[in-house]
């Protein structure tokens, strides 16, 4: 028998069933648990054929006592708003949960409401929550029963500036983040905006400087650098299914050389098995993490101009949301943090 | 240390990197060896940037002694032509090879000729392979030494006909088969036919009637049939990286509901774990085995004209290449046929 | 002032912006009306802002009297069933009207009704329909009032077949017609069926011996050879926006080279501009004609199975919809039937 | 007969080929002379079987003088390096010619050397050439016998700055342009970088800091603000064949409101058929502007961070190639500048 028996709320997306394609092989938890409000009573497999012969289980309504008998650690792989209802019954208990989901990243709630147009969770629920970005925080998550896993572009854009921003080496307020993303980050909702002939052959600019990523980065970037961070970002959809990049520009505070930066990141990382850091003039693309954890970044300093580039990539059903679930969930059990997570990027 | 030391001759291109891929994680092996005549002197990892930190490696010139020495087994994912070059001297030492090229999978050497527009390997040469469908030809496949790994149209094709062949329960002479693949099946190799912009927002249909697969897929249809086959084959490039599917047509030699044919393939692939047979009125996709190593094949009877329609899917690059190579590699090593290929498909 | 005032029915949908896009710049004609039923009330531009600057209309209820004071020419580029609707009182007043859906190409009500399982329209009403597949009835539709427009795959297998069935130089119960389509022929409906990540890196079969089209390409087929037709025919979804290819099989009544077929073809074509045919071994794509109002065909007899093989492409929105619907309005009007719909493939 | 009769070297690229496909409808001129180095002696639409019937010409080799007794007036869509090497016996003739190469682009010749890595032009040929950015420059193009044709990126990025620079409304060495960019900005040459399988499903970040266009920018730029420019440039290939969106981030030199930076823009390009501006937060996408010359242009102040974005969006192949450069020769030769290049964005 596997040493953890997980549950899945909100399986029936994206996110969830890339849940599933992990645990699924994972060594150490068995899937006991699947629910999905608008399929539940259906298998798994008749809603993803792919899965036919590998995962014959059945959806559930969510109901929380049945659930904590099914499972001893859950994952919220849920739509905006879901989880902060379902989650509290699961804190009284003490119940170990990763939210996928935005609900309990912001630890203002006057923030959320600001950014989301929606009710927080309350404060005091909020407090009990680690921010899961697992190279900056494992210690943190080490120690943690309930995770606030983040967002998939501050995922590519934290890890991308992290070590600049604990030695104070940008200044803060020259940040702009320009994001491109697959389409998979909308999610498995059929809408006008992900039909494929909207998508296909187009590169559409979205949500400028109003995604409710901003203030999660932000929130990140102060807690590093300890100083106020006002951030520019922009959002663009790319005719892909998988992938993120964020191309990052910044002002340096002092000269430095493209090369000093790269020793700077490739220490900082160097325990880091999923960050990757490429040679000067070598630039990452978004299908060399395809189906992987890897986040894959590159850099440059522009002489001309004294700002620096980073690029940083990741898989965003990957790094961006699954695979970093499990790699907090394999930190908070005190498992090797890559443990089912090796999988090669599939290329091409 | 893991048990078989195994070198890829032909490592730098899709089929070379795919295997790379899957035995970089196969629990008993340990690749020990990487030949390119194209790249030699360089590192895998500086070729295919998706590699770095997970296999660095130097890709050497083929010499065939050397070889030797590296390694115990031996994987051809050379172009046409190569494998028949190099592969005596292998034959002479009884070192195991699995030929993923054309070159030894005819048995009648002037139908190579006549379809490869090429000279031969001579006929005592041919004799010594056994062609390696898998599920077709297992216990064969245990006892040999020299593989000629199946071509993708193929295995898709073969596998979506045997069980109706071995039971003579179609017109063989009345086949056709309808393919559509990827554009991985065309190699890495820079050409207008797989320039970006000449395959996106299109279909093309190609070598309509001359595709070398014909012979090949002749020659299994009679061994399996114990009949003389003429089929018709035309090919299409889709606008995909990987994937084919074959939309095969057969007239019925009797009466026979969707049902009873569907009961029959179940029960012909109940100990085949790669292969997955649709419910009526469901048809698989090619996503649904994206990355992973299945073929998934649906039928129905179209009753207004007694014919049979089977579409049978796999990934080109998986079960039509690298995948079945390595569990032809199992399977001569008396493993378990799906150690080290029991990825889930990456879906979507 | 342009010569006629055209009105389009439906005119959010793929088709009926196809419809704007051409007509906008069509010598003879003014768009004099729109009507949506869905986004009734606002801009056509506000839902494509493609159109910005171009066409600044909104878009209206179809009130029927309403709209005949409006224009004196109507498109219907309706969904299923709603053209039978609205269409008895343009018929009642004469009015010209061009049904782009399925509603009027069956003759035989009861066969509308098993396949599209819905009530039919009268036959009466019916039987003031001519099919306008342009090429093949020209003469009829040039004294027409009322036209049912064509199919998208009924468009190109007919035109690839028409040379061969008035000759009768193929047995008609031995036709397969294995359809390809982009995902425009699904309409704009946000579906999970055409979702982005659904559709990409996939070929999905669909609807296979179950497709609507089925009777209308037997019905015509009839009409031509004046014998019963029972086809076989299959549909598979492309991850591309546009372009239909129909690979066609029939078996030849007698032996005739690839080389005189092609001359048949050519000669039967000799004054049809939209139709082109490609040298012997040369195939068409369907970007060839993205765009476009052609049909290219190419063929090769399979001489070792006696077998014809034709590859017929259009792009599914312009000749497969509402290109031909102004060819098919041209023609009624005694222009031209080229007339505005010179444009040259967009390519790449 | 037409009024004038065109010449184009280089007529067998994507740039060559959309020359064709929009000069071939333009009402003022006849196509009389088409040359390839690379495929000359070839028929034109054996290269290109979407022309079949369209247009069947032979290509030719470059003969000057040849070239000059069949045409009055070239286009020369040929690679960097080879206009500058055939155009001085043009200008000895006085034969007008537009180049949309980057061979006369920049007016100091050692900027040319230094981006270019390849020797410039004389000086006294680049100060012949003007900057054929039409919206910018008619006046002077109204004027000039030979046009430097401006890049793609240069055309997105300048239209989507003009209006501030030339009041000065930005800090010019804020200039951050993000450029995403479809592939056949690469031409119609295979390589690895060009490969579908490289490119499909992913997004690749390249020559980041180090591109051509980065002095054509800055040039025309400091000409405009008449003052010194230093900017910051990225570049990204997208999967997608058509399309360049360049992403603008700068810091206002004084508050404004995003309303009344929209006026400005309306007010500036109010006589410019071809620039459309989008309302407040809407923004353009590639699709939009496909297979047409418009440019269309959003943007947006950032009022957290008092930054300006701007969105701005063209066909690459039209109005950052050959759309422009036709735009050009309908003001060279004192016609309407939308004349023959009127058609509607295909979508989708």
């Amino acid at each position: 028998m596997r040493d953890l028996k997980v549950g899945i709320i909100g399986a029936n997306g994206y996110s969830g069933v890339e849940l599933i394609r992990i645990l699924q092989q994972h060594p150490k938890v068995e899937i006991s648990f699947l629910a999905s409000h608008s399929t539940s009573g259906k298998m798994i497999s008749e809603q993803y054929p792919h899965l036919q012969g590998i995962i014959e289980q059945k959806l559930e309504e969510t109901n929380v006592d049945h659930a904590m008998n099914e499972a001893d650690f859950f994952f919220f792989a849920t739509p905006s708003g879901v989880a902060k209802e379902l989650i509290p019954r699961f804190i009284e208990n003490e119940i170990p949960c990763i939210d996928l989901s935005g609900d309990h990243r912001l630890k203002d709630s006057s923030l959320y409401e600001e950014w989301y147009k929606n009710s927080s969770s309350p404060s005091k629920i909020l407090q009990k929550f680690t921010y899961g970005l697992s190279e900056l925080y494992k210690r943190e998550i080490a120690q943690s029963t309930f995770i606030a896993n983040p967002g998939c572009y501050p995922t590519a854009t934290l890890l991308g500036l992290a070590p600049l921003l604990v030695k104070n080496s940008i200044h803060t307020n020259s940040i702009i983040i320009d994001g491109k993303s697959g389409v998979t980050g909308a999610g498995r909702k059929a809408t006008l905006g992900t039909h494929y002939c909207e998508v296909n052959e187009n590169v559409k600019a979205y949500k400028i400087g109003t995604h409710q990523h901003i203030p999660e980065m932000e929130q990140c970037m102060q807690n590093l650098a300890a100083e106020s961070c006002n951030i520019t970002f922009s959002t663009h959809l790319i005719p892909m299914s998988r992938g993120i990049m964020c191309t990052i520009y910044a002002d340096l505070s002092k000269n430095e050389s493209t090369q000093t930066l790269l020793e700077l990141y490739n220490h900082y990382y160097q325990n880091h098995y999923f960050v990757r850091i490429r040679s000067e003039n070598a630039w990452p693309s978004t299908k060399e993490v395809y189906g992987s954890n890897y986040c894959d970044i590159g850099l440059k300093v522009d002489e001309r101009t004294n700002r620096l580039i980073i690029v940083s990539v990741i898989d965003n059903v990957m790094k961006g949301a699954s695979g970093q679930a499990i790699q907090n969930m394999n930190i908070m059990n005190g498992w090797e943090e890559q443990t089912g997570l090796q999988m090669t990027p599939v290329y091409p």
